[in-house]
């Protein structure tokens, strides 16, 4: 099980969000709350697009870096998180269900300008892995570079269509999985949240087979991470569209976060936010 | 707040001892049940003295793998731990207190034959350290590798006569840290759990400045530890003499470990165990 | 290009072949003298089958370890080196070809009690590597780890039925892939030396489609062996059928190392050597 | 042996020296041409001033990004070089002459504002580390954190007032360092070419006690810089008084490049840059 956290607002640096608040993202990488596993040791990853200063953006990709080691203890986050300034990004701290803990394992996945991070599994990945691989597009299934079934979930949404509709291609993944597992005769295999992106939008699944989906939370409105921070001068100049989407609240303030509804998914994009039903599509 | 576990008696493969026991030393890199961090993510190590069958020991180094992730998910020394055999070895989790997580940083420590590990701190050791690293030789002095407060409490105990007379050389050693701590105005420095071994007696050290050290337990017999096991069969041909001194009790039998007292100190020898009182030297 | 050592024969410490030797394996990990690529730093590993003493083989494992720096700076590996004694091991230093420098792209992989390590690559994997991985048996393909060519190799040849008949199925592994390539267009694809073992017999491979097959050795003789180190007491024990294989020559005796010859393999097993001409299968 | 390299002028990508030029320092890493070890895989670094777009600089302290795997390889050096803009960086390759790899022993160290990178060595070290230790501050010396010449030099020149008068400070560290290896019998003892900077200047040192001192080398003008990338619009743009110096000379342009004269200083600062004489200061 793992945690992650989502931004999308006015650029801020990234230690305001990862490193500050209470029981923020680094704390819960020693010590989460909620879930089954408590630690999130097993590496991590951060993953931004460029603030451009009011300039248009030339459809850069976004920087990726990820640790093998503890977020606690890295120094080179910390040096990062110092001084990157983002309008939207990524980050993520991973606990393995037995893969190998190496970078490539590590979320957020990228290919080109996307972003893709996930808290989750499949059930009984290993008996059916194949099947699901063999649906991975010809062209794309060399760019897999890790063994998870995170990574191969993104690879199947890209293949169906993610960079043309992502709700729908993410549905017809998820739809996929469920069918490859039940040729298989494996109940409920599917349980994730999901955060994608392309730089400007920010979408969020919450979703599992067995409608017993972890957490996902979403910041409320500008105003409550205002209230979160009041001393922070950034947050204080943050944009009024601002939006945090997290596994586990950060900080203690109630009424500042609400809960991602069973099987659906949030999109933060400019002027109309919306929560949609997300419903697996076979075929 | 570390952990460690250190062995001595018929060669037995390290794995039994780090992974199989319920509660084992690589749980308790992810959960430990006492003492203040629960999770001990910051490095590990294992030392230990070749199995000789028998033959005469030509007075070889210990071995030593170290390691900078959390134990818990490092592959090499799962693999280690499976086929190395030996008589006497130690095994050590981290949780670094703010230095480097480097394996330089990573107990045991060696020099020649010696090995040497700890669990505690040195108060305010910045505030002093320098004035600590001059008493230690001239020679030995360039062979600290790292930046922990442990290492140089080793190279102390090594200036003050380890080889000699490892009792005296650790009361000195701790003798030389309170004077010079009390110097600097800062009360109660010490607090350590320590084990040393040259390959053929194990030392295990308690103590605290303050008289509220932190925990050390020895296995009361070889019944006991047969007991623990009672199915695996190595234990089962285990040597009478076979003791094991822990951080924290290993399983869940009753009965089966014993704390070593408040400023006290243990010794394993052929022949004649002991417990004796131990009281830092001045000068 | 990598570079790699295999050896059988009585039970030797490893660092006797890998550091000992002028120009020994850890030396070519800086400076190697033949290929393409003279720095093969790209991770490191070596996998051994245990000592035991002559007593009964239970058909254990064999254990693996590896690394992701370069071997030439790895003290863990110098410190097994110096303690473990085997009868049959593989090393191997890594020059990635672009693949990620991780553990589980290290070489040898294992699967039960088989090693595989590989020095060549498979010209344009990228445009064909999902063909091939479809032709993996499906109990076997959530088995791989990586993404590397080397791997792959491994598990085609093991669902081609390694474990009945190496050699047949090697080449089977070595047809499907000049097939497979022969569909996308891509000449001339396979380049490899292979090492193979189970624990008791040793196969090395030398192969490449355009019959221009990067270098392998092996040691003539024992007697050869020992003129190597005259002064090694280990060597001088060595029994009668020690062989070592390598991509590159170690030390400097001429007379001491004959050339595996293109498109053939060797095999070391107890009583009768072999060479044998090595031709790709299809179907 | 190490390589360095370091950049002023207006804020350029890190890449576009890194990774763009023939023979780039990344290159270097792998096959340096000058120099006694031409493979530098025993970590790396990169310190840097942020880019503040003309806003006035609040006094923050450089970022430093430090690994111990080569950087040749490395995929988070890539991404922050893709993405780091800076008026004012260092960057480092490391090759070990004996001391562990470890981030704590990879340039640039940073104190404060301060940045320091070494390329060169102190003769038999180990036999008076000590002595030199003890002459560092009582506050500065818990601030070491690893084990190198190197790191040792900047906090000798700390102690000597570096953040006053930086040549006097280097100065006095050379001839502390003199002095003491001559009371130990050792000739010749500093091998030095050295950055320094506070983010506004930078001064580059290159001296040895035999007066055959490593190459080191700046950029002639701007005009050479641009004219080595003819097609690269970044250092179309850059300033008049942009400088790069470095251990060897990138790309291969013959007039491009001037060495720094035995036993000489350059510092690059506003207005003004200059060369001036070296000379080890005793008392």
């Amino acid at each position: 099980m793992c945690r992650w956290l989502a931004y999308s607002g006015s650029p801020i640096m990234l230690e305001v969000l990862l490193y500050k608040p209470a029981h923020s993202l680094i704390d819960q990488s020693l010590h989460a709350r909620m879930g089954v596993e408590t630690t999130n040791g097993d590496g991590f990853g951060i993953g931004w697009y460029p603030d451009h200063h009011g300039e248009p953006d030339h459809a850069v990709e976004p920087a990726v870096f990820r640790g093998v080691g503890p977020a606690w203890s890295d120094q080179n986050l910390r040096e990062l998180a110092r001084c990157v300034r983002s309008p939207l990004f990524f980050a993520h701290i991973r606990a393995s269900t037995g893969t190998a803990v190496q970078q490539t394992n590590c979320h957020p996945f990228r290919f080109g300008r996307w972003l893709w991070m996930h808290n989750g599994s499949i059930r009984d990945f290993a008996a059916y892995k194949r099947d699901l691989a063999l649906a991975v597009d010809g062209s794309l299934y060399p760019h897999i570079e890790g063994s998870t079934d995170s990574e191969l979930m993104f690879y199947l949404a890209l293949t169906f269509g993610l960079e043309d509709d992502v709700p729908g291609a993410v549905e017809r993944m998820a739809g996929v999985v469920e069918a490859t597992a039940a040729r298989h005769g494996v109940a409920d295999p599917l349980q994730m949240t999901v955060a994608v992106s392309e730089g400007e939008r920010l979408w969020a699944f919450r979703y599992s087979s067995g409608r017993a989906s972890r957490s996902l939370f979403f910041s409320t409105s500008v105003q409550a991470l205002r209230a979160l921070h009041p001393d922070n001068p950034v947050l204080q100049l943050a944009s009024e569209d601002a939006r945090i989407i997290v596994s586990e609240p950060l900080g203690d303030l109630p009424g500042a976060w609400n809960p991602v509804p069973e099987s659906c998914y949030a999109v933060v994009q400019e002027g109309h936010d919306a929560i949609r039903t997300f419903r697996p599509k076979v075929g």
